[in-house]
């Protein structure tokens, strides 16, 4: 991750100098930011917007392997994660505060460099970063991210809000995240078996990135805006497919009928899970940490969606009674279910 | 900490499984509240007012002892270790965001002992519970809270204000959080060498509550309003009273004079100090966890603020070039220093 030349320990700058050290640089650019870091809190101000907030808890050894994960992609994706939340609710991500807990033999050239990819994400996604809390850690690294956005309320997209007959819409492709962290893995057991082989990662860039570097869909929610699309439910894809629309149906009361010949998959994830034996298909429903946004819309804004390049409709939504199914490319009907990213089981061991 | 009648696995329960068990009884009190845990992200609306945020991160090994501290003070604590936070701003708390990061072999019994004392909290708070995240931990426990809350503009206090001849003022006792850790540090120790011998803790309730069930001060916020003082500059005591008050000094740009003899100490912190061979006011310069307000407020308030039974005037403002003193019960004048409890140094290692 970083050579071993430069290391300076951070003990010897105690808590306030390392939250000094790290936030030095930080520019506010949200015009409803107030004060941000420096104070017991942080002051916003969104008039007569409404508020959006998101948490999330990222653990070492649970979410992460520092094993294979540079930590400035690290960062840059703890922020994603977050950011995703709010944009799943059509609003606009404007603020995160971040946690960590780092062990104090952590060197400050590796804390910087995970806070590298924290500013870049905020960066990039004109967000503040306006507070947080640095703490020792004797149990590895831990990120805790809250993310605050806002929203006029007549645009904001809950789970709850499909209606039968409405079109299933995912954005991207799915089930990439999954197959690059079963490359990832693959390549760390033939590095600790015998730590000359190099990895050999090449051409597989995209489910890699899907993987250590996913982007929040904001774009989507641009384009939506733009399109004059409202979806009527609205969630990003953090734990898989299946798990996700489980959630939009349960929370609408609705059934839904899913097609598997419709669920995009980019060609590497395709040739990738074959290569691992595993079923595309289900990488898509099951694998999570796509970050893509599922939506629903009304049919009559078929027409303003059916072009759209990075926009796939995978099915619609019935009445509750006809439950939740998955029509295989092969025509037979299954009970869809969530095998899904289990935060107590992780697929990854 | 609970007997191991009970356990019910976490593992059956799954993520969501969990989530549901934990929020099923949240019931939402604040009209700011327009939508709670259950969607990407918890929805808030304060009109016209500032919106305040704030946020912590509590480590087993760390922040808290399992073998002293039962869960539900733990999950009590964690709420107003940040709810102090926004007080501090004389802000109102209105929001908590709770993530927590549990061992899969934790018993569902003891996270519901955790989320009961983090419910008592919101509950004698008049705070809402609107999101949080739940992951598995390899790593011990981690609670991650962020704080929401509002405030009027012309009603938040930074810690910047603070006027040359400002006199200084700090809510209730100090020192206590930091001997009633002691107390208990020591019965873990007697306890780990004789496992037959029962803590001694009788008649230090009080020091002992203040380390483990400390109360954020939203009635001194109340009082100043209705005596209608608004500090100048405040912040919360978490790292100990010398360490907050140069925080204020500098970042104010002025110094101070403090006076030990002025420095309010409950007798029972007094006695056990000195039977551990403590300097008393050394425990409350750095003991910290105490969560009293300090604050600055103008000399013409002092008349309105006198014979307020739980406001103790401890000195006054300076201009900066006079530097941040120390005036000891001799009347020898020593530089403050910030010796308080250090994250990446734990007086309780």
């Amino acid at each position: 991750m970083f050579d071993n030349k430069e290391r300076t320990n951070i003990e010897e700058l105690g808590e306030f100098g390392l939250i000094n050290y790290l936030t030095k640089n930080i520019k506010l650019v949200q015009k409803s930011t107030i004060k941000g870091v420096g104070d017991d809190a942080a002051v916003l101000d969104f008039g007569g917007k409404k508020t959006l907030v998101s948490t999330d808890m990222l653990l070492e050894g649970i979410h992460f392997d520092l094993a294979y994960t540079p930590l400035k992609h690290l960062g840059y994706k703890a922020i994603q994660v977050n950011l995703s939340d709010i944009y799943a609710m059509n609003g606009t991500a404007s603020q995160v505060t971040v946690s960590i807990g780092i062990s104090s033999k952590f060197p400050l050239e590796a804390v910087e460099e995970l806070y590298e990819g924290i500013y870049l994400a905020c960066d990039k996604y004109n967000v503040d970063l306006v507070g947080g809390d640095t703490s020792s850690s004797k149990q590895g690294l831990v990120i805790s991210v809250t993310s605050i956005g806002y929203a006029d309320e007549k645009d904001i997209v809950y789970r709850n809000g499909a209606e039968e007959g409405d079109l299933i819409c995912v954005s991207g492709d799915l089930g990439g995240a999954y197959t690059g962290l079963q490359l990832l893995e693959r390549e760390k057991l033939i590095y600790l078996e015998n730590p000359n082989i190099q990895p050999d990662l090449e051409g597989k860039d995209y489910i890699i990135e899907r993987q250590l570097k996913p982007e929040a869909r904001r774009d989507i929610v641009d384009l939506l805006k733009e399109i004059e699309v409202k979806p009527t439910a609205m969630i990003d894809i953090s734990d898989g497919l299946a798990s996700e629309l489980l959630h939009i149906c349960k929370q609408s009361d609705k059934g839904c009928n899913l097609y598997e010949e419709k669920i995009p998959l980019d060609p590497m994830t395709f040739d990738t899970a074959r290569e691992f034996n595993l079923d595309p298909t289900v990488c898509a429903l099951s694998g999570g940490e796509d970050y893509e946004l599922l939506f629903t819309v009304k049919q009559t804004d078929y027409d303003k969606i059916k072009f759209k390049m990075d926009i796939t409709i995978i099915g619609y939504i019935t009445e509750p009674s006809a439950g939740c199914n998955l029509v295989t490319k092969g025509g037979v009907v299954h009970a869809l279910t969530a095998q899904g990213w289990n935060a107590f089981t992780p697929p990854a061991g």
